[in-house]
């Protein structure tokens, strides 16, 4: 099944997004790209992983958390079926269908990406605890695949948590991610209906460096980069999980609201001790430059940690668990009851088991420093498929067992 | 006091913005723009008319509506004294002030803009007719400037209503838009609070054709163009109004929810012959192409208007009335009692008189069809100084006749 025709982190080779044409715009020539693709704005859904995970991050996301209303795997199989051509049409930035030439009818998209091109848009499905039980469906339940435990500081909005079925939908265009989460729930009326969703952004500076979250600080510093490391951390191998998870990964999603008022009235140096790490250069206290690599347990003369022990760096590290972050900003306005910012991070992240979250979360603890300054909102879990083969569909495994 | 040194719509010979830095990733050398800034995705703060009004529209919108804290025309005075060179610095890309080497302090500048251009950012900031109240400033009001009257279908909800001063920050990068007001308002602690913000997008197509809005419907076909449309319907004139608004405008805001999964059950042919439009080209109804002139009085065979007499344009031209539009999407998570989605439209436009705008509103009244389609939820007006030349400040004019 696993037999495909690209192999690897696809985004990766692909670059920057949707600049094509502008640059013809400004009078020059694209270079010839050996793509499969016409522009450099699509990426292929049929891979040997989902995409919209080892994809360089985009600029944009809309995450949807939907319930099902559907009550038979079958149907969720159909689903799923329905879903994998929609999916891989609004990645290459089509409509879902072909235009109709009757009018008497709703039109088969909604419209608002006309124009657009695909804007590097990925799509990436998951199903959570939640569904296995309300299909009876236990035996096909990851033993890994649980509600997050509760931390320390958990202030869960159920308005925010959960869910049966994740889409997230990541591009350099807002409306091209919006656009394609409304068009597959809108695919499924009936079937399915929203729990939640939620837009964010990521500020990605032109010369590639890494984008700072909203305490100004470098976000995704330490994330896998080679696919040795993918597979150490990110992907299930066969044997690993479920077998239908093989080739899958685990996404975990925190709403991490950023009480910026309070923060940004802390000195330099008190941030800094917060994260471990320089705001300004991103590199680990004591450190010249953000990618130096640092023993957290380093001390200085006088017998104190160099970088502070409880410092949110030296606490994650402390776990020894490496995963995929890939988190975006949010700003939803204002909290109406205190005037301040209603804003922080939509932190997402993907483990090969949700173990390497729990365990990095558990380290961080009471004692994180950073806790101070955030409170998580909303926590969510979700197993994502592998990647789809031409042929095949979204979660084919899961359901071929049956 | 309107000598400055470029005139007319001062973003408009810029362009396209942010590519600087990807062209040259991919090899290229930008062409030497003959320019007082560094680079293309600066707007200069100085100028005849604030930015933000003529200026291209953005990608991205962050509008806030403050209240004041404050208790006399003196310290507006001075609150606007000390924004204008923080928003000057903020427009040219660069931190609100130098770093300072004491780290034993809060930084000056937040710092999530750090490493990314200027983007094109714009900041118009605007008074509404609640501040000449609260600081007893009713003579220096315009007589222009007042609450808009009730419309026929507004389901008004405070908490996006009014407000004594606005910010609007536009850029083409959400974060420093974000970043714009965000610094803007701590620097002004104690002595401003938010009252209500909201953020917004826009997909501008790569061939820069118009935006669609969430019903894929074109969205600013008919603006203004030409300097003299310009002054004909947007900037304030000597003698038109209150003379501190000379080379000022009127901003109108409405947050207009568009109810998308009643929208997406229509048809086409109704969905056109609601805005009485064509979706896909955008031309009038029974035209070609979308910037073809039509007369909304012309009738068919058998005597019926080509262009329905409900649809909004036909109603809208009735009027005829021109205005700036300058709207942005804006997509909020859900509706948490209904499961919908929480998108929409942030109406803004710019006329010289908020007559041009209630006109128009008046015409649409009982009987536009896409009222079935919308709930217009906020409603805000505020009188936007003009431009500042360098070495005055915002809204000089209002305070040296005091």
């Amino acid at each position: 099944m696993l037999k495909l025709a690209s192999a690897g982190a696809a985004g990766a080779a692909i670059g920057a997004a949707g600049f094509g044409g502008a640059i013809k715009a400004l009078g020059y020539e694209l270079p010839s790209f050996d793509n499969q693709h016409s522009d450099v704005s699509t990426i292929s859904f049929y891979d040997r992983y989902q995409s919209g995970i080892s994809t360089p991050v985009q600029k944009h996301i809309y995450f949807a958390s939907l319930e099902i209303l559907i009550q038979s795997a079958h149907e969720l199989q159909e689903l799923f079926k329905m879903w994998t051509p929609i999916a891989a049409r609004l990645m290459d930035g089509k409509q879902i269908e072909e235009p109709s030439t009757n009018r008497y009818v709703a039109p088969g998209d909604t419209g608002e990406a006309m124009g657009l091109d695909a804007s590097r848009l990925t799509i990436t499905f998951g199903v959570g605890p939640s569904l296995f039980e309300k299909l009876h469906l236990q035996d096909k339940k990851p033993k890994e695949l649980n509600d997050l435990p509760h931390f320390p500081k958990d202030q869960l909005d159920e308005a925010y948590t959960g869910g049966d079925i994740c889409i997230q939908a990541c591009a350099d265009d807002p409306q091209v991610a919006f656009h394609a989460v409304r068009n597959l729930i809108r695919s499924a009326t009936g079937l399915v209906k929203m729990k939640w969703s939620q837009s964010g952004f990521n500020a990605i500076p032109a010369d590639g460096s890494t984008s700072r979250n909203l305490f100004a600080f470098k976000d995704g510093t330490v994330n896998p980069a080679t696919d040795e490391e993918y597979n150490e951390s990110v992907w299930v191998k066969a044997g690993e999980s479920t077998s239908w998870m093989t080739g899958g990964t685990y996404l975990i999603y925190r709403k991490i609201q950023m009480h910026l008022e309070t923060w940004d009235r802390t000195s330099l140096k008190e941030q800094e001790a917060t994260f471990g790490r320089h705001r300004e250069s991103g590199a680990a206290i004591g450190k010249e430059s953000e990618f130096e690599d640092f023993d957290v347990l380093e001390k200085d003369g006088a017998g104190k940690y160099i970088i502070p022990e409880d410092s949110h760096v030296h606490l994650a590290r402390l776990a020894k668990k490496a995963i995929l972050r890939r988190a975006f900003s949010y700003s939803s306005g204002m909290v109406s009851s205190t005037g301040a910012h209603d804003a922080g991070l939509m932190f997402i992240s993907f483990q090969k088991n949700p173990q390497q979250f729990i365990d990095i979360q558990n380290s961080l603890g009471r004692i994180d420093k950073l806790n101070e300054y955030i409170t998580h909102r909303g926590s969510a879990i979700f197993a994502c498929f592998p990647g789809v083969e031409k042929g095949s569909y979204l979660g084919e495994a899961l359901f071929t067992h049956l």
